[in-house]
């Protein structure tokens, strides 16, 4: 297998885009990763997306992303695995470069929740669950995770107070990153007054509805240097299932799919998780933060939340996280934020995250997931010092 | 890039499935060609899929089918490119295995459009085309596909009668296919006698709404024959787009994507149409038959008609379409079709497509194409004779 790094990187601010549509936001942030990458004109274009044809009425997505950009002719093809999509987009373009079939590639996630409103958005967010046994019932994520949480406080007696520096921390490292949808600090206080969506997750545990592109370019990376005097590695990709449905596990804290892939990133590239510098991970809750941290061997089982309490996952811990606000405050447009985490990688890797900078940081994980955990995809990319 | 050959292939009969859900149909399949090919489980699956999300509020597809299939932990992504997903999701699993990621990929394509009725059908395939600035209009695939036969009745002088060979050609084959939808001969009567769904194009001009699901197994070539004895490798495959709308296109009546997806394939492969022994096309509507022939270089510009007409397109001819009933008798569950295609040429190549055999043939191809000819994925595949 071809060795493929990334050579550039581009996205558009997270938030609210009234006045730009699906297409839009998609190609400004693909003409800006290739310009970023000095690349004219792309071999292939892939687009992660969950929810085009539910909220948008377009499929062909990246046919149409690929026309927009200014490549008809190109290869294009979508990419979905729920909100895993925008890692999972990132994992194929890597697959079709380290073939030989196309030196460069470029992979956009885009996401575009908020034409539709509130319900639509749960409705849509919902297709991720089993159809037919999980969600005709009526159940949405957040009640899902709801659940969770409510049964790890009980089985590992933490309270919800216990969670907030999941939070403070994102909030506190969004403050730095101009691309993110909040931008303000928090405290425990504020965390603790924040209204109920489903109990005990409030609406300060839960990442935001919003819109958002994001784009990385890859090539073989014995080429990488011929675009940029700091290329990025992909030291490894996988992608890992689980049940679809929570019935069936023997322990529903457990994230198998995110333990999986974690465990198939760390052989290929032959680290274990102490050498991991930070991690991006899918803090779309403040539980699924916590049950990432164990399945990826950041801390044991039960010990997620503490392992935050301790610092250290503040951005001088032993292991930032959500380290340009996360999908809590950067936001998470679902398809997209894959991609948003492995761009924040590779910007902290190439020393270029601003005020969001990190010091000496080698290694970086960014791992994406869909559903309850049923589908996670990691990445784990590298610099040389 | 390694080579990649199929070692099995698995399908549901197409038809309207009223008692079989989504995830049934895909799994039927699923078994049904890991069973063929003699393996237990593989390394990932791959769903092709354009409608689970509008149709049956499932995504997150490729997970619930590993899932139920029996596998959950493999890598599962599900690939969108309109109609011609079910051509590219063997195109990724080709992509995956060439790398030397994985060598066991289940590629299955699926497509549920029975469930919701006409409309919300219709509307879904409209999903296919430019969102905004054309079906926000309110066109539909059959008008659009109306306006191109029209033009090319004009341009060359047809009538709708010069259209019929390919009906009662792909009627004809279906007979001998124990999984098509219609298994009945038609004659010029019966077509020039069909009612209009969008004048110059007939129901018969057109392929039926159904569901169906279709999967085939890939390893390295190197590797095959442990499987089994008469694997079938892949010569080539590659995809290609167009302009999503018809708007700016210099010629609405030539498929760029179909000609320059065609040409990729024949240059990887060493090859030019003459070498081709039978070619399943996209044959959606009458119209997409011709000018599928005319892009991949058979029949030349304005003859594509007159080609079928002289009756080379006939299992017997010089170069046999649609063998086992294609889109016309065979069915057309959009996202599942390009995969039936390549599992009809897998057959027709190993010796076992029963009373649809054709004698002596060596290489054949299939060709998916998506929306208006915006996105086309074509494979070539080949055995030893």
């Amino acid at each position: 297998m071809r060795s493929v790094s990334i050579i550039g990187v581009g996205q558009t601010p997270v938030g609210e885009h009234w006045q730009k549509s699906l297409r839009e936001l998609a190609v400004e942030a693909v003409q800006a990763a290739l310009a970023d990458a000095g690349v004219e004109r792309p071999d292939a274009l892939f687009a992660g997306n969950m929810l085009s044809g539910g909220l948008c009425e377009q499929e062909n997505l990246a046919t149409l992303v690929a026309d927009f950009s200014g490549f008809p002719g190109i290869e294009a093809l979508k990419i979905e695995a729920a909100c895993a999509s925008g890692g999972a987009v990132v994992r194929a373009a890597h697959m079709v470069v380290a073939s030989g079939a196309h030196d460069l590639v470029v992979a956009v996630g885009v996401e575009k929740m908020t034409d539709l409103g509130g319900d639509g958005v749960t409705s849509g967010l919902a297709t991720a669950a089993d159809a037919d046994y999980e969600a005709a019932h009526g159940i949405t994520f957040t009640a899902l995770n709801a659940l969770l949480m409510r049964l790890y406080m009980e089985r590992y007696g933490y309270t919800r107070r216990d969670f907030s520096p999941f939070v403070i921390t994102a909030h506190e490292n969004g403050v730095h990153n101009p691309q993110a949808m909040f931008r303000e600090a928090i405290d425990e206080k504020d965390f603790l007054d924040s209204p109920m969506v489903a109990e005990p997750i409030s609406i300060l545990d839960s990442s935001p509805v919003c819109d958002g592109a994001a784009a990385v370019v890859l090539c073989p990376t014995e080429k990488a240097r011929a675009f940029t005097e700091r290329p990025v590695q992909i030291l490894a990709s996988a992608t890992a299932t689980d049940t679809i449905g929570l019935g069936p596990r023997k322990d529903p804290l457990w994230f198998e799919s995110a333990y999986l892939s974690a465990q198939r990133v760390y052989q290929q590239a032959g680290v274990s998780p102490k050498d991991i510098n930070f991690f991006e991970l899918h803090d779309a809750f403040t539980i699924v933060s916590a049950l990432s941290l164990e399945a990826c061997g950041f801390a044991e089982r039960g010990q997620g939340v503490r392992f935050a309490q301790e610092c250290n996952i503040h951005r001088n811990g032993k292991l930032p996280i959500s380290t340009q606000g996360g999908l809590k405050a950067r936001g998470h447009p679902v398809g997209a934020s894959g991609t948003y985490q492995i761009l924040e990688v590779v910007d902290q890797l190439r020393g270029r995250a601003g005020e969001a900078q990190l010091g000496n940081v080698r290694i970086g994980m960014a791992q994406s997931i869909g559903g309850m955990a049923s589908v996670a995809v990691t990445h784990l990319l590298g610099v040389e010092v």
